[in-house]
């Protein structure tokens, strides 16, 4: 089953979705390795076409590609699977669309961009800053995923926003080294007119929103951004040069009304058609 | 049990309540044929004073009638039941509350509405365009409730607010046949002036309601009203002449915490007291 | 377990936390005996550092004395178990807080400051007014808690915000005897600047917020503060001469995904380091 | 709304249902104040036609009181209304079916039972003992039921069947006043021949099932008995001079597909044509 | 997603897997729509080999086709789209096994059953009778579908097993017509035995289970069989002359933990390797 | 938090209790990480005393260590953690008792309890035969855990009772090296007279349990044994030399009205008498 409106083959594709159902490194409330199956099921429930664009995902080219079969257990092999199915897609000039999983899936998918764009920029939208170095000893976490994205681009390439918790450490050691948008998207527009000549990454971990609009997470974060305003960001983003992006840390498991996952199907249309509008002009 | 304060006989009442607990085209989550009931049960949690209003339920006289006996899986059946009730209602000079139930509900008592007041104009809150010619060959569905209710008053006399989902060509048929003013209810003032001398019907799919606030539907779609905003745009079409509305689409097996039929009882207390207050003066 | 980041002993401590978990009274749906017991589990989801605030619990002295053994079925028992504590609270001149709990729990801290504090204030957030004289015919109920605070301080001590519910007459009985702010938190800011010289009581029933950013709470109640606001008017607040405060009506049962109880832990984190860290200046 | 086939009036009934919403004194999960509404509810989705006893509902005289109105947090207040109840029922020489709530209430009907027949004799299945001679200070709760029925009626008069949990201390303190059989009915057949000449008061409390078939209660204890078990207890028990009964302890909101409110339903449809077949003979 | 296993094409399968979500004429909770949809997902957490039969999925050859598209609200179109498919499979020569759904689509595939073999007999597993001439008017409905059936095969043709609910009428009427077996399997193997020279029909209520080992369906009656007892019954009639089955009556959405999906899965299994493995021989 | 009773120091101790709250091989549902909270927690609706045995956890000596920190996303890492505390437990002589967490936990305490016990033997009561030898490429997996067990223990050590699920090859390759009893405990008692004189390791996957009576578990199978089966079961092997065990694979986030944690407790609270009673001889 594929996401509503997405049946192109992948040769002809402008666009490859693939889902990463890994969860591996939750620390709290499992599930997000349910979100890419939850967000094909419930896409039904929605409209290819959308009235906020005037656009229809019916015009575009995007390819499907399921689920990658990942390891329980084992977040470095994971991240392997992840990272060559994103190579694939970059190596064919195609946009890989990555599916969660917990947010540690994005590492995968930021190493094969950064391979193919040397000078890749990260733009993050999160309720968290994922900026610690380890997480009970651990390297690979869904707590230490910007930093390990840093290793690899260095200082003044990740642009974080909406961020409203992470330890005092790390909002010290951020200052130096990414830029942290507290709270809200204030300086996004400004940063996406600096960016037009770079590629860019972007990775919405969706406990950016706020709970009200989207319970179904494992670290719910009072204070969010609307669905509202988190459109008007990517509609933001979508002005630049996207190579890649990704929505990660749906757990469907939380959101007993379904209302999170019908925001993600709904958000992941928008940015389809923003995108791939784009590559159809 | 009736819903609070509503404890008059038929006879004496100005205002008649009763339940349509239908769901049967219902083509994603069901449930709406809970509805009506939980709204009853739920509204001993509220009070029957308002103080958005100054006014209290026990002031007037409302008769809730009870659930309609619907037969499953028999649109028409539930249809005819539905308008002969409704018009009973009309003839005897009182206002009919229909508690839904999905939306298709909405038709019985158009069709009664539209014989009693031949220039009849419906105003529609609600996420969807509902405008579609059939449902997987159905004519008879919450997805072409609007469409039907069309073919009934014809151009210029529906109205359509906050409405952010639908097919392309629903949008493109509606163009010169309903008004749609999408996402919100910025011109509902504007058209509240104009109707002053036409007879309305008021229809409120509470999923126009932004998820957040009411989860306990069908088909949620982020990005909707809030209940002030709704309060509000209510209180607007209760400047006009209304001569029935109704609420439809509370899905309560979806709304774990009761939240969403609060709120709907308090909306239904607001209705009542805005337009049974009117009936009082 | 320990609130996160609360790991002084009771001699060292500035700030006593203890929990109260009765819900004897609840006339709708029970569960907040539970919500002490929800808000330490799920405080170790947040941070102890919060960047609204700049400041961390770790540099302040907290001690959580955890929950008191309370009967059920007595809510005078009750009444006096948390008096006591209370009271021995204040008199090693340290802030009290409380976690209820419903909110009849109140009464019991702030029999305990009046004594302490013969001007104290009142300062009430809630959808309820709370004043009723009895509830079916029992004195001590949830329904009257703010009623009985009265009986001990008599007119113009108690401030009411956020106020949506309740019946006519007790809108009509507080006219003269408090002040209640319908809706919202207007008159807060002019009110907290009056009430310096003043020892204050902050009493915090949850369902002041929205239910669409609570629902693990008994009553919901439509049409309330977004917590962005609320956490505005708990720092305007904390401007005055706090003596203790408490949060209440959280039922985590009610709340499936969690983030009511999450929301409630970073509240109580931002009040006590705005408590807290006035202490500690 | 009445419980299913139960359409006589007051007076013309041999059997009088009645509901006492009472869970105040629950020390674990709350909800057993929910469970007779639920049974009422839920009792449409059976019919009044058993093929086990070959009898229906139909051709009883049976009356629906509905729900008493309790107080919230005063044990004896609400006990007191109970008893005035069932004294009115017995009285009229109608037998009283009562619908809990928690088992306390047991106590109210009991009190009127034991004062118009001297000489009763109660048979008690439970999972608990409820032997003990107080709560956390309290001589009213579910844990302390039996031992005050125990305080009316004295030695040898109270019969305990199913009982899996109690301290160690209530095991001892039986074995010389009341009879405990402990995980099943083994002994029952025999008691129930003993008893012919004695008023019964049967209280079931419908944790005695396995959670298996009946997870809808506060505390379930694994290893209890079968529906088909109970069934066959209960008409056992049918054969005695059955004066009054109760079922307790039904928590519908821990029951999410509805079966254990199912089951509550048909037992109380098998235990009403049971006893009232009696009647009619 | 095709049931696990189950990779055959359509032309060289014996067995073909259609699912038929529809349940538009449950009268009580409806969500058996989502029973094959369900069964399909859940199908990856058992293994393709079974340790009773010591047989494995992967030496059959079984097609799925996945879910037929049928209309909401309209009953009988529903049950023509499953008509003409099972009887495309029947043309084939192949055996149709249909996963509901509601009860009412066996009718469709019980229509063309009969067309193929006249001499068609049914074994009918179930809670209910299911042999009320209407339901509030309507002919076609879950409660009727079984007199339907019987109206196109006449008396002494249709075998019940399990039943332990229906009306009065019901019991009556089917004493001469079809047989009952009351509340287990007692009667089935020497019924197997005298049915060998004819084509049997299969159709299996799952809510014939008893509720605690399958809660997931919209009316539970307790007092049902086990898992281990259905699978002896199952066995018995695979020795006849299946024809076709179904499984109906999974409503997933009332089954929180998931396990009456994994029986249901477990369950067809097991009948696939007992029906599939005889097509092998 | 302990578990109810144990409240001994590690040095008086002659049971240790200890926590492993991990699930990152988890394949399907996960929240096994949340057992052995939630067995403390529900702990206190039990009772110390059972009447079962007549013992009482009080007159033993017990310590709780509480949960050990365990690494997410790294089995490895967790496993040794386990090793640890589990060696150090065997070297001070007492009988360690782990709560899981997923099965793989158990291998940590096994590599432990070799090491001190070289002629250890393994009983494992299980719904699945956890014989793989990798799954999807991971040598550490739930999956696997027995098999990881078997490469240290080698040929006819281990003996596996109520296995009803599993791959054909993994019958197959267990027929010369474990022993495996399908379905129930039929062989038990003649194996634990056999065992005596050898030190043996009691692993429990909770999932052993029929569903109906134990669905908090992330996969469920029909058809397995009683509670009470169970309970027989364990008190045969207590006659056995037991130098440790554990209980698995609670899910408490799949169990909603915590029937199932119930369960566990109960459980551990016999096993606990069963085992402790003989070291207090």
């Amino acid at each position: 089953m594929n996401f509503i409106g997405c049946e192109s083959s992948y040769n002809e594709a402008d666009i490859v979705i693939f889902g990463a159902p890994f969860d591996g490194t939750a620390s709290y409330r499992p599930g997000a390795r349910f979100g890419s199956g939850a967000v094909r099921n419930e896409s039904y429930a929605i409209e290819t076409y959308s009235p906020y664009l005037d656009k229809d995902l019916e015009d575009l080219r995007i390819y499907d590609h399921g689920d990658l079969e990942l390891p329980f257990g084992n977040a470095e092999a994971a991240l392997e699977i992840i990272e060559q199915y994103a190579a694939q897609v970059f190596a064919d000039e195609k946009i890989p669309v990555m599916l969660g999983g917990e947010h540690l899936v994005t590492l995968g998918a930021v190493r094969a961009a950064a391979k193919k764009y040397p000078t890749l920029r990260i733009i993050h939208f999160d309720a968290h800053t994922d900026l610690r170095d380890d997480y009970l000893g651990e390297k690979l976490s869904h707590a230490t995923v910007i930093r390990r994205c840093y290793d690899i681009l260095g200082d003044a390439r990740i642009f974080q926003f909406g961020i409203r918790s992470g330890e005092r450490g790390e909002f010290e050691w951020a200052k130096t080294r990414t830029r942290i948008q507290k709270f809200n998207f204030d300086e996004l527009a400004l940063l996406a007119k600096r960016l037009t000549e770079f590629p860019v990454y972007l990775t919405v971990d969706l406990d950016v929103l706020d709970p009200s609009e989207f319970c179904g997470t494992g670290t719910p974060e009072a204070g969010g951004v609307s669905f509202t305003q988190l459109l008007d960001a990517v509609k933001t983003v979508a002005g630049t040069n996207i190579v890649g992006f990704d929505l990660v840390e749906l757990a469907p498991n939380l959101d007993p009304s379904g209302a999170s996952a019908a925001l993600a199907c709904k958000l992941l249309r928008e940015m389809l058609l923003m995108v791939g509008g784009k590559a159809n002009e």
